[in-house]
């Protein structure tokens, strides 16, 4: 069945010098392709006459766009959103995290997964890059619930044996199905070592798969890394080949001028997480520079645990925000600069090219989704690309397509049922909060 | 009529030490105070015995809590969201804010307010301290809506003249409500002269109000205060006797030690608008040592020209990111302790005594917000507080009361009718862009 969107304020994200950035106008597709992105009254019916079966959304005091791209998340872990804020890190892990996923199943990876993706499409997040354990357990989440997802499979040195057969599995599971991808995912230059770094870049090589890491997310990491192998995280990750487009480094706060030229020079797509910088402390990413570098910047939300919630318009918000707070400088990072980091940038993470994915043309992958203008919060509408980028709310979003099928429909996702997702949350919740207490008192 | 509200998470802003944060309960309004919070049963049926007429809400899986008070804001600024994003500050004063404000009536900047209430109704904001221009013209949009208002008549040297009697006529229109109270507002301490700021003075100590300013907002401000009166910005006005539990102090990003145990010392209520700082990249404030100094903190939008939005929640949120960004430490100002600031200590910018309002306890004034759990977002929950401060958004407040009258209820506001709003808005908007190319044009 074909789509088309009428009569909206269009922001198709492919504005470049003075093009205007939105116009007034229709979106169809057709399958899981964006077929029509005019203004043009004779094409728009000549694409209703071609698809007499097709699904009108009257979008009138509406906008369309791209779906937004969440290129660093650990979605699972909302199960342990709010569990344990405002401690020092070393508590926050060996007291709460830790203790809490290990006694977690499959299943309930599987269940924190699923309550993050509703939270995702409701807030118009068409495409996730995610970073954890069991993913082999989430391909069959993400292909149930609809979302676009780059799954990367976590390991550090003391498990990667059960996590690269679970690599292939994934791959396994997800063959016949093009809107799901696998990644090998080592969990960062300090905590996994050459040889382990290694092994998982020869599965990638081996089935075309993305690599994504954590990278000079801190300080005491950049000293262990230059400790032990006397180079930046950056560099060491170079010297062993592991960079190149097909790698997602997440955080790069702490870098030096031969860093940022490295991650722009082999096409590294940067996944900046500017809330959980903020909240753990980490640190200023110098997003600035790495774009005057000309490096591949994106947005993402590094999930729950640290941030404390999957909302990419707070994210790019922040992204702009926090640069001109660092920098001094009010008119870095500009409001259409950074939704494109959030969706024509953040497609790259999602191993497609430019123009693929991340935005409305004709012949791009059909993720996008309408956002109500007719908020107090939106209105009047001097700049509604300001409006979205410094205003824009996850509740503003109304409807939602991911690879042409309709995932969010009036602010309902169809297909879930809240209530009784809330409910098994909540039962999963409680049962591993016994185990752990049941276990403590066994020690 | 008397309301209550049943079955709720209570969260009264009253706990200390270890004492719980919230408890399941109901909360009981008559009149304009709060007159029940309890969990005990038979209080709970006899306070339903005692007001037959009262209207219940059943607050099963929702939470009850103060409303959030924005302690500085232009809220008629609305009309200019998004006018002028990401240019320099002189280029966006000189282009388009004072071009744009020479042509606005008292009636749009009283639509302005409107639109503004609007929002902040939505975003379940109770009170708010605002500083413009034509506030006499205010009052009655502000008592028509329904918020409780702090209503600062702005001035500078070349229009104190004008703005005096404003404030008098503010103070006699508002005499006869309670919840809309004026103050006089001298720009800055380096905009407006001495003299001027001791007038003001005058006439708030002659009318009993509140007096607020914009201090040490940016370097610049404290260089030409150091360079005109050799002191700092807050050494100047407290030289000139203007600094008092009175006083309400916007943004103080750049204190020295001095400041920071002069404003502390003074009781004056410090205004601290993280967004807007970090948009216009003033800085950052050292809220951290603010309150370790014992300072009045409290939290605010800054209105939607530097911001853009008038969202209460992104502001607490941001204060505490911002704070554990800056200062390396992720304990610093927790999640209840960022809530408190828009409610416990908001409420002395609005010159209410302790326990009076931005709690809920019995006799304190009815300014409460329902807020809807039942979302992915702020679920599963471990911990209320974390969930509302890190997670909660405008769009999740459902019902909102102040003064005991409900004024959103379902996320309507009442006796608003949004697209006839909007509708002015954008008419009002259009005729002023056109004065301001007429004018252009003549010259």
């Amino acid at each position: 069945m074909a789509l088309l969107f009428t009569d909206a304020a269009v922001l198709p994200m492919t504005a470049c010098g003075d093009v205007a950035k939105t116009f007034t106008g229709s979106v169809g597709i057709v399958g899981n392709r964006i077929a029509l992105v005019s203004s043009v009254d004779a094409e728009i019916e000549a694409f209703r006459e071609a698809h007499p079966d097709l699904k009108t959304y009257d979008c009138r005091g509406k906008l369309v766009m791209p779906g937004l791209i969440d290129t660093h998340c650990h979605a699972a872990m909302t199960l342990q959103r709010s569990y344990a804020d405002d401690i020092p890190l070393m508590r926050w892990l060996n007291d709460y995290i830790w203790p809490f996923e290990a006694h977690q199943t499959p299943d309930d990876v599987a269940l924190g997964m699923e309550l993050g993706i509703v939270e995702m499409l409701l807030g118009g997040v068409t495409s996730v890059v995610d970073m954890y354990y069991y993913e082999d357990r989430c391909v069959e989440v993400a292909r149930r619930m609809g979302i676009r997802a780059m799954l990367g499979c976590n390991y550090f040195d003391r498990n990667i044996d059960e996590v690269l057969p679970q690599i292939e599995r994934a791959v396994e599971l997800s063959a016949d199905c093009d809107r799901i991808r696998i990644a090998a995912a080592p969990h960062a230059p300090y905590t996994v070592s050459p040889d382990n770094l290694l092994r998982g870049k020869e599965i990638c090589d081996r089935y075309g798969l993305h690599l994504m890491t954590h990278v000079a997310e801190t300080q005491d990491e950049v000293r262990i890394v230059r400790e032990r192998y006397a180079k930046t995280p950056v560099g060491h990750l170079d010297a062993l080949g592991l960079l190149s487009p097909r790698t997602i480094a997440a955080h790069c706060v702490h870098l030096d001028a031969q860093d940022i030229a490295t991650l722009a020079d082999r096409g590294v797509v940067v996944s900046h997480n500017p809330q959980s910088n903020m909240k753990i402390s980490s640190g200023v990413a110098p997003i600035a520079e790495l774009l005057r570098a000309g490096a591949t910047v994106t947005v993402a939300t590094d999930g729950t645990c640290s941030n404390n919630d999957l909302d990419m318009w707070e994210e790019l918000r922040t992204a702009s925000f926090l640069q001109k707070s660092a920098t001094g400088d009010p008119c870095v990072l500009p409001a259409y600069e950074a939704l494109k980091l959030a969706t024509a940038s953040g497609a790259r993470a999602m191993g497609r090219s430019d123009g693929e994915l991340g935005v409305l043309r004709e012949g791009a992958l059909a993720d996008l989704i309408v956002v109500d203008l007719q908020k107090p919060h939106l209105q009047p509408i001097h700049d509604v690309v300001s409006n979205l980028v410094y205003c824009g709310k996850a509740s503003d979003v109304e409807t939602v397509v991911v690879d042409g099928r309709v995932v969010v429909e009036q602010r309902q996702v169809l297909g879930a049922n809240l209530p009784e997702l809330f409910a098994r949350v909540d039962e999963t919740v409680r049962r591993i909060l016994a185990k752990i207490r049941n276990s403590q008192l066994v020690c």
